[in-house]
């Protein structure tokens, strides 16, 4: 049990905002990891949908007898976290939690912003999971549907992509918060014109990186972190362009080279598409 | 389940330390607390008895139908911690993992000393956490059986003290490290004084506070968090005396009414005394 690999699954490419912590903090933690880009982004996408896609790349992952799934996406755990980790048997880690644990931490006035993708707003979750913690924190939700398709087609860091965020952030101009929880694993991609835009007052909740906290204390309390010695060979799946996810690998992950794999998951629909 | 109390148990007065913790950052959360001061110290006995002491404070706290239980006490924990968890269906935290996890993070030199009881220290407990999170970490192991007396009856902060705690670290002097381990809750009472005596360079971990952090975590895991609206009435229970405990109690969490009683816990056979 202790050397398999953890699974991790997103609806494209945010999800590695995740595994760059794990490489980081559990560096002998092999990781399986399956992006969905080829149906990103999820966020404007039904509830149901969503929650049948979550279930195809859970069951993609469990074919390779994953020891711990990771939901490396806010809309995916949004709406699949709680029915996901009661049907299996194995840890389930959701990324909406440790970011509400971590901005609850961060905000000294108590009012926190949180960026999504539509589906992540409509859910609900964050100011659920927020007020759970803190009756009388005030919770800005704002839902930012152009941000993932910036970052699928690696536009990032492009006058175009300054532009689209500085207009996205322009209804939380007036108003007052000290922390802003990126609720959504693509977003750390943009992080930087997210801080200029919002101001360096503020401090921003990268929800996939705090996950690893949770990852690595739940890895200790079910006695599943793998020996010091393991040396582990990653895989990536992904169901859209390999070389489009092997760039945004590189450029976020560093330059090496990666085990990434094209695979079909599911059949779409026409009306999916 | 959600409004049952949090259940802990130490040695004696060491694990308000991390109630403290708990206090702080869950304050929705109800604590019944025993402390077997009437048999502390637990860490120059034998493994066997520490092992049987901790199941007959486990049972006490089970008849109270707690949803968590938090061994506040390192000794108990180096000994007991797997098979009570184990054997219990609700959720067994100990303080050496959460401690050797900060320690870690902490120490950018990977030379790290463990201060502990007798039974702690010989368990090897902290060495195997470190171990495995790192194995080319130095640990630097030192039982300090003088310490868990002093702050049992009242006398941190004397120059009795001062003067134990400067001779019992002395085998530290010229050693390196930059990370030491308090890996005894009732040490953080004596946090001042070992700081002092091993210089500001080092970075001092409470295993006590670390382990809250996991304890907030495990309950948002297995869904097991109090309501904030819940304002939780604390109850202590401590074999020894109930004066001597509102001492420490009011010391180290400071000034109020508490509901602290006094009670039997086995029967002290002669050669336990």
């Amino acid at each position: 049990m202790k050397e398999k690999a953890i699974g991790f699954f997103d609806s494209g490419v945010g999800g590695l905002t995740v595994v760059r912590e794990v490489i980081k903090q559990l560096p002998h933690e092999k990781i399986i990891y399956i992006g969905d880009s080829a149906r990103a982004p999820y966020g404007p996408r039904p509830v149901d949908q969503v929650q049948a896609f979550s279930w195809q790349l859970t069951e993609f992952l469990l074919k390779f007898d994953v020891k711990m799934i990771v939901i490396a996406c806010n809309t995916a755990t949004a709406v699949s976290l709680s029915s996901i980790k009661e049907k299996l048997n194995i840890p389930v880690v959701g990324v909406i939690t440790p970011g509400s644990r971590a901005a609850i931490k961060a905000s000294s006035e108590n009012k926190i912003a949180v960026l999504g993708t539509l589906g992540t707003i409509h859910s609900g979750e964050y100011e659920k999971a927020l007020k759970a913690r803190n009756p009388f924190v005030d919770v800005l939700p704002l839902a930012c549907p152009k941000f993932v398709p910036i970052v699928e087609s690696n536009e990032v860091n492009t006058p175009n992509s300054k532009k689209i965020v500085r207009e996205s952030l322009k209804p939380l101009q007036w108003k007052q918060y000290d922390a802003l929880i990126l609720g959504c694993t693509h977003y750390p991609l943009l992080r930087n014109q997210i801080q200029q835009t919002v101001g360096h007052s503020v401090t921003l909740i990268d929800s996939g990186a705090e996950t690893v906290s949770d990852v690595s204390m739940l890895l200790d309390y079910f006695e599943l972190a793998n020996s010091p010695s393991i040396e582990p060979k990653h895989e990536f799946y992904t169901t859209g362009s390999v070389a489009m996810f092997e760039q945004i690998a590189n450029a976020w992950l560093g330059e090496e080279k990666r085990n990434i794999q094209h695979v079909n998951i599911g059949e779409l629909k026409d009306e999916e598409k």
